[in-house]
């Protein structure tokens, strides 16, 4: 009976091509708007793979597009892509657009407290190639999870926050992040993020929350989700805003309870649907699926 | 090609035997409850056929039980049996407790408005013999589903309310429900329910509304739900207590929705997972399988 | 306390404008081919409203395209627009295509023998303004259901089918279906559709059965269900090919079970997941949002 | 920036008082057996927390109960208990039963070849204090996962199986598995599970698979799922009988795919459901709420 050092067995994220870019615009919504992206692409030599549109209206709304594509020898022609793009097209109809390299994964920073189910989560999906993203670091209010984090060959940095050094520990994390990331998830990070913070960090934030809100507000909503008899536990992902847990929404899912199932229990599923929620909520931010509209999202 | 009048294709509900009951009781919890009950059932001649028992703490907590059992001869030997069961069992426990004949349906009133999903899934459900139910009528604000509801053989009444003649309106209803009904559903019925009303109706009475309370209150909850971006459509059943949406829940639903969905679609399938929802709510508490805990619900 | 005759409550189907259309495109995945459709539309004036688009793999897959868009006097020109789009595009990319005008709802006759929760939500469907559907005619081997069919306007024909005169009564329902009809829908029809009879009717017919296939093959499948164990119950809605219950899938579903479910409740339940999945699969069919890719389909 | 040694930050499994039992008991129905058990436990100075039963027939069937409660002293007087169970209840009514202690947690061998999801998700839920099961070990096929499963504190087995040495290498599993485990996981364990194991090994055996079987037996079932247009990916744990996968379901889930999930993301749903309903199987057979009823299980 020997027992031999592991070697991984799922293979990393498959090499996507380095010649797969993704294309998303959104502009007033416009006849031949349609046309003109994929002329432009096809021009340009590009083969389309995938393409989702969506307006908000059947006139006069705002129009969506997400499109990827094949196009050999894109890394080196992205920059200029971009600008003929932008002169021949966007402008145009006075698009807002992303053009973005499918197989450059997004930089990712993840901010845990003591609760591990979200982290690994997000940690374990990576290791086996479902996300497109580099974890820059996890960074934690706690020393708790330094060697859960670790074994994923992930940095850990514990940065302690209290509500007396809450501006120091956020220039402390704020440093660590900067330039460093494309993307910070709030994985059951339970520290207040400010205002000045979100001013600061210049790139998106994902949190995941109880689906309750704004019922159950403040400390202890599980406990007062029992109370009322609830028969479904949710959790909810939203891009953070000022107003904390009123950010555009991204993913919501729900498990059914019953009386049997104690408060602990309540606890206990709830990780379980936040874990889920929040892993499918950053994997569409990663492949660029998420497009803001005003307070709400499209996720093609 | 003839076609001929159609006889019904559903059987009616199966024949329950006369000799089933139903015991439901609650009381503090106390060592020897269950063990009191099953005695005095099997004492008395019955078989326990089916037994769900709750107790909200180890120790210390409020204790709930539902049996029911065959008693040959149980139509005649109720009142009796009742009357022991006071005796021997329930003063010793402090047991608040119900008795009932499986056999016997209760005596529904369904109230509407204009909309049909509702009013139409539970008579349709109640014809193919699936709920334990005797429609005694369908009273509506307004005219419309008379045709809709008549066709299953029950009686229509429009009683019509507005802001106006509400105390009047409530008072021929309580007229026509009087001595006749052990329940009322809210099928969608859009009118303000008085404290005074629910003073006076002496029966439970059960609602169903979205599941987005307390978010979204108001007009146009669909509307506002779409400008959130949400990607879940619930539908709640409760009963009705002074607090309209603030009652006991007894079932909790939802589907899934995207971008794609227009409010016009938010509006459809809410009426699909509300129609579901209020059936199997109501269908629960026909057979005696909601109990009370406070403001919550233990559904066996 | 006074009843009066209903007004419809339901306003039908929203008047979808003369001039909305629906391309169905599918052929050889080539580079070009979103561009070439979308160029196309422009050109002729239309304004695309919503665009879905698959390939079956990166390079040398199948290609699909669903696009509705707005194209003013599109009832006028559809044919010569049809003949422009085979010339200037179709003949290019060797494309098989439909053109529909999205106001023009299909003819659909509905086939059922006994049971009624099938045919009662696609009628209830439809008569909410739910199905871009005109219901032809209701056809039965049974005469039961004609007094829950007609009230919603549609004609109910009865024709007696047994093992002895099945060429005939195939015959029967041919002379009706001949020239009326778009689409069929088994709706619980439990009777044998014929090689013969798949060969003429010449339009598509989408049947529903319970999922466990090839499990539980044969009469009693929910008895063969419940001896098992099964935790879930579900519903497959497909198209009808030669291989009765093995077409193209449509839509699946279900729903959750346990020991408490008897047979015949594992029944009922599967009745209320077969009308949820047929009638999401009809409406999927009826906006052309179904296309076929060999013994798969794509459902945009 | 300082990163400390991480502390366990979930507590261990509650303690659960060492006075608590559960009795899982089976017999012919028989008027009166629920009053024996409750009777024989109140007398023996047990206070009843739970109890849960099932006939599988109104009369003439097979009785199930489960019935957990607190007994101070149990852990002492067990063994005498037992014996006075035996002779005053069970063998009048001709039960199986088991009395087991609920703080005494079951030792479970977890089987695994190359796929980390079931295997990890059981180890981090035991970790979180979710499972009352103690690991006693993970036994591999194959070496991989050495590194990922000995972090969580579990010693890990390398035994090599191949075609040609199947017998041996079952035998070697056997001399771990003897007389240390209660209970074996097959958490995607890639090698056939000889009848001579079964008969030998003594505990059961729980495992997962995909939920399409019968259909799309053999290698590659997504494949062949994808090629259908299965609309649904689903999977099933049971028990492990001599007919591999014909065993007692315990458990299944299913979650929704269309025709954009590639066959690789249909492998990876796949494992996403496989974990959740392995984790509910393992969960709920530790807490016996899982009794065999024939090839059919009643779960508590």
């Amino acid at each position: 009976m020997t027992t031999t050092v592991a070697l991984p067995s799922t293979p990393p994220r498959g090499p996507v091509p380095a010649d797969q870019g993704c294309l998303v615009v959104q502009c007033p919504d416009t006849p031949g708007v349609v046309s003109a992206i994929s002329t432009f692409l096809t021009a340009a030599g590009a083969n389309i793979l995938t393409l989702d549109q969506h307006a908000t209206a059947e006139t006069g709304g705002r129009f969506f597009q997400r499109t990827t594509f094949r196009l050999p020898g894109l890394v080196a022609a992205r920059t200029e892509l971009e600008a003929r793009f932008a002169t021949e097209v966007a402008d145009r109809f006075g698009m807002q657009y992303r053009l973005t390299e499918v197989g450059k994964p997004k930089r990712v920073a993840i901010l845990v407290s003591k609760t591990d189910h979200c982290v690994l989560d997000l940690l374990w999906r990576n290791r086996r190639g479902d996300l497109a993203m580099d974890v820059a670091m996890v960074v934690s209010n706690h020393p708790d999870l330094a060697d859960r984090a670790r074994p994923f060959g992930v940095p850990f940095f514990h940065v302690p926050a209290t509500r007396d050094n809450r501006a120091e520990a956020e220039q402390r994390i704020l440093e660590l992040l900067r330039g460093n990331v494309d993307l910070v998830v709030l994985a059951r990070y339970m520290q207040i993020i400010t205002s000045e913070f979100l001013a600061e960090v210049g790139v998106p934030l994902i949190n995941i929350h109880h689906s309750f809100l704004p019922a159950f507000i403040g400390a202890g909503p599980y406990q007062k989700a029992k109370d009322r008899g609830v028969k479904l536990i949710g959790a909810t992902a939203h891009y953070v805003t000022p107003d904390l847990d009123e950010g555009p929404i991204i993913e919501q899912d729900v498990v059914r309870v019953d009386h049997r199932h104690a408060t602990h229990d309540l606890v206990r599923l709830g990780a379980d649907v936040e874990r889920a929620v929040l892993s499918r909520a950053v994997a569409a931010h990663l492949e660029d699926r998420v497009l803001l509209d005003g307070n709400s999202t499209i996720v093609f």
